[in-house]
Order: C-alpha cells, then structure tokens, then sequence
C-alpha cells in the first residue's frame, strides 16, 4: 500500500512540474529565445553531458537547466537539476572518455525546440545517434528534455 | 482587459490541458502501446489529414485523437479534437490535391512517441519533410502532437 501510494505522489508531483513547466504555455509569446540564445543554450548543456566535474557540471546546468526540470530518454527519467548533475555522473563513469556531442542547430516555436546529438566513444566513433525535444521554461531555461534513441525507423 | 484575461483563461485552459494529458506521466507503466498499434493509431491519424469529409474526418479523429487533445506546428495550434477537423479541413482547401504521408515508424518510450511524415503535392512531389513528437493521453489516444517542418539545421 505504501508503494502505492508513494508512486501516486511520485506521479503526481511529476505532473505538477510539468503543469508548472507547461504553463507559459503555446499561446504565450514570452520567451521567444533568438537563435543565438537558443544555440548557446544547447551548446553549454551539451557542454554539462561532458564535464566530469560535479560542481562544474552543476555550476554549468544552473545556467541552462530550470531547477525542477525533468530529463527522460528510453532509458531513464530524472527529474530536477542536481539528479540531472547525478545522471550524467552515472552516464560519465560507465562510459569513460566518451562525448555528447550537437550535431545540429536547435529549432524552435511555441516554447518547443528539437536539436540531434551523437554519442562518440572514446575511439571517436559514433556509439549512437539520437534527437532531443523539449521545452523551455518561463524562465528561459531547459524545463524538459525528451530524448530519442538512433535514427527513425523506416516504414 | 478582457483581452487580458481572456489570454490568462487561454493559458491556464493549455496548461490544464497539458496537465491532464501528461497525468498518467513518464513514470506511469499504463498504456504502453504495441508497436502494432501505435502505427495503427498514427496511420489513422494520418488518414485524417487525407479526408476531405468534415464527418469522415471526425469519424477517424474520434477513433485516436482525445476530445481535449492540442496540435502545434510552427504556424498554428489548435486545442480540441473539433478544432483540429476543422484545422485539417482549411489544410485541405488551401492545398487541394495534396496528402500527408507518414514516412517512418513511430517509436514510443514514457508516454513519448516520435514519426516522420511528408507533405506531397498534387503533383506527386514532396513539399516538405517533416517530424511529429507527441504524447498519448491516459485513455490510449493521441493528446499532443508538436511538429517540426523540414529537416533538423545542419551545423
């Protein structure tokens, strides 16, 4: 009963922070980033994908990363900033010498964005395509980050 | 004034709307499609773009898309499913002749899915690319899509 419950509280307060990071909503026309703000935005969390550093990490995801954001790919789901800083700690440590890299420009409209990456490994091989959609927050930052995995599947 | 608060109703009615949708939340283990029937649900949403029939259309939109379900691209947004027949139903008027073709599978995780589709002109010839990322609803059926038109920015 009490996993129950606390797995009702867990969904619950995962959709209060998308409620609260959804709520300058489609119509709102605060926030437009320019391409250029949108571009530095994606390059210093990609940047934070390859810092080992945990405080430099953090230091480089306050800038970017709203505090209550939710990261989720196929794989995981975390939700908030210092777990983020944690994530890529945990991603860091298990793949040693690898990078996240952008592999396009961001596009954006109506608080939405998507960009493609690559993860290479430490022979400097490409382990795995994949794109990221997401919002941004009233604040500006990166609210929420869906990710997907390789190239889409053709027909 | 009106205007105002009309836009903050406006507001807080997406972000009820989002909050509802994404309820069931990445953590939520229900409603996982099979990959059959997720291509089953975006064929027939895809369908919908392609009838010219105000009633066939909505026929179709009631099978997959939620009564409270929104679509954003970078040109429009419309909230609930009547708003969308009648969205597709000015597609179709403006671009007589001319289909959606979905162009990949679709790939799902958390609640999350993705598919690429083309817009063909009468002629046959692609118009434009595109990619649709969206959210299922609780109830199984399509509750937000948000489209990017054309390919991802190369850097």
């Amino acid at each position: 009963m009490e996993g129950k419950s606390m797995k009702k509280i867990s969904r619950f307060s995962i959709a209060l922070t998308l409620f609260m990071a959804m709520f300058a909503g489609p119509t709102s026309a605060q926030h437009v980033p320019s391409q250029g703000a949108l571009d530095e935005l994606v390059k210093m969390y990609c940047a934070a994908w390859n810092e080992p550093d945990a405080q430099h990490r953090r230091e480089l995801l306050e800038k970017v990363w709203a505090s209550e954001g939710t990261y989720t790919d196929p794989q995981s789901h975390v939700e908030g900033r210092e777990a983020l800083v944690e994530h890529i700690g945990r991603f860091l440590k298990n793949s040693p010498g690898a990078r996240i890299i952008q592999s396009s420009r961001a596009d954006f409209h109506h608080g939405m964005f998507r960009f493609a990456w690559k993860f290479v490994g430490r022979d400097g091989k490409t382990v795995m395509e994949g794109i990221d959609f997401g919002a941004l927050g009233p604040d500006g930052k990166l609210q929420r980050i869906v990710g997907f995995f390789g190239s889409i599947k053709p027909l």
